[in-house]
């Protein structure tokens, strides 16, 4: 079982005081088996299920009945925490378990409860929806781009911008930064790889300097 | 000037309440002119801007310095609030004026204080931010899909499948479901017409009864 605060919405407690602080408001735990459904869409999404162990499948069917996996949830992670509070609290997608774990689940008003006792469970709940907004919306973005190369040279070149320096500290880890621009990993490795074999890039341990800006943007298309 | 209460922060409070909360935080007010340039892309995003006049236009220019239109912001809206909470917190937008207005603007400490003594306000500031994801993750889902009519047949489709009944209630205008699909409000309403005409729907007011969901579900294409 991992510590409940490398769950962000305990992050800034320590183990125990995320313990101490859930015991003080109703909840409730739920094991389950590989292959369970945890939950279909379309269901209602009033309580928060945060996944302590185990691994998860969210997955939508189109409408002709194909399942498509959607995104894999690793514990601990909070799982669709946006949902809970959104105007219509509907799972929009499949839960299947493709490991045996542990849900912690917290209802709406015990989450509301937590966040008005300690201001750190509040910054935790609204970091995780800032955070989740901001790579929705950028993934939206990137989503619309044509060529992988394309998207490399544009996020590369705007981190350069707001990190102000040519040497880049990816925000993102590399699985992460392949959800953002909807590849897969090898693709997204191999393909940093060619820039930096080209000149184009050059790699710094997890940092990379930008060595050649003019053929990075001309790499763009179009 | 519109009604505090107008704005999602302060839905669950009247007008009154609303004031009185906000004067017991710290906060400011400016106003801003026609065309003037209210933030840049890249600007540190630690306040948050409150719209209570006026309209702002969200623009990002391309790498090659065209500027696109992303998103226009009529008051009284809160401006990029899940930024605020995101552990980067840069402006993924420029802000130009396109009407003269007033900005309220929190910092985020504000914001942390006003939420935890009023649980309200909490609920508004949590409700925000998950019909943004909840919006985001659904445009997501839209804009990868081919046609409009797909578009439309999927919405419809699912929208029947949650509420449960064929006549079906549409949760977004139709201006918010034009951006919703990444398309022409006129466009949307095009395509909307010619399912009708076609005998595929029917209107009922503000509402649509799927007649032919077969045919509708035909539309899908592939």
């Amino acid at each position: 079982m991992s510590a409940l605060n490398q769950c962000r919405l305990f992050a800034h407690l320590s183990a125990e005081d995320a313990e101490d602080r859930i015991a003080e408001v109703p909840h409730r735990h739920r094991s389950f088996a590989e292959g369970e459904i945890i939950a279909f869409k379309g269901d209602a999404y009033e309580e928060l299920f945060i996944l302590l162990k185990g691994t998860l499948s969210a997955e939508i069917s189109d409408i002709r009945g194909r399942v498509l996996k959607v995104e894999t949830l690793k514990a601990p992670t909070m799982v669709a925490a946006g949902i809970v509070f959104a105007e219509r609290s509907i799972l929009p997608v499949r839960l299947t378990a493709t490991e045996p774990g542990t849900l912690l689940i917290l209802p709406r008003s015990s989450l509301i409860d937590l966040a008005q006792r300690d201001s750190r469970i509040l910054m935790g709940l609204l970091q995780d929806s800032g955070n989740r907004i901001r790579f929705l919306a950028d993934k939206l973005r990137f989503v619309q781009m044509n060529s992988l190369e394309e998207k490399i040279a544009i996020y590369f070149t705007e981190q350069a911008e707001f990190q102000g320096r040519p040497v880049i500290e990816l925000p993102y880890s590399i699985e992460a930064l392949s959800e953002l621009f909807g590849v897969t990993r090898p693709a997204l490795s191999r393909s940093i790889g060619r820039l930096v074999d080209d000149g184009v890039l050059e790699r710094r341990g997890r940092a990379f300097r930008i060595v050649d800006a003019e053929e990075l943007r001309g790499r763009t298309g179009d």
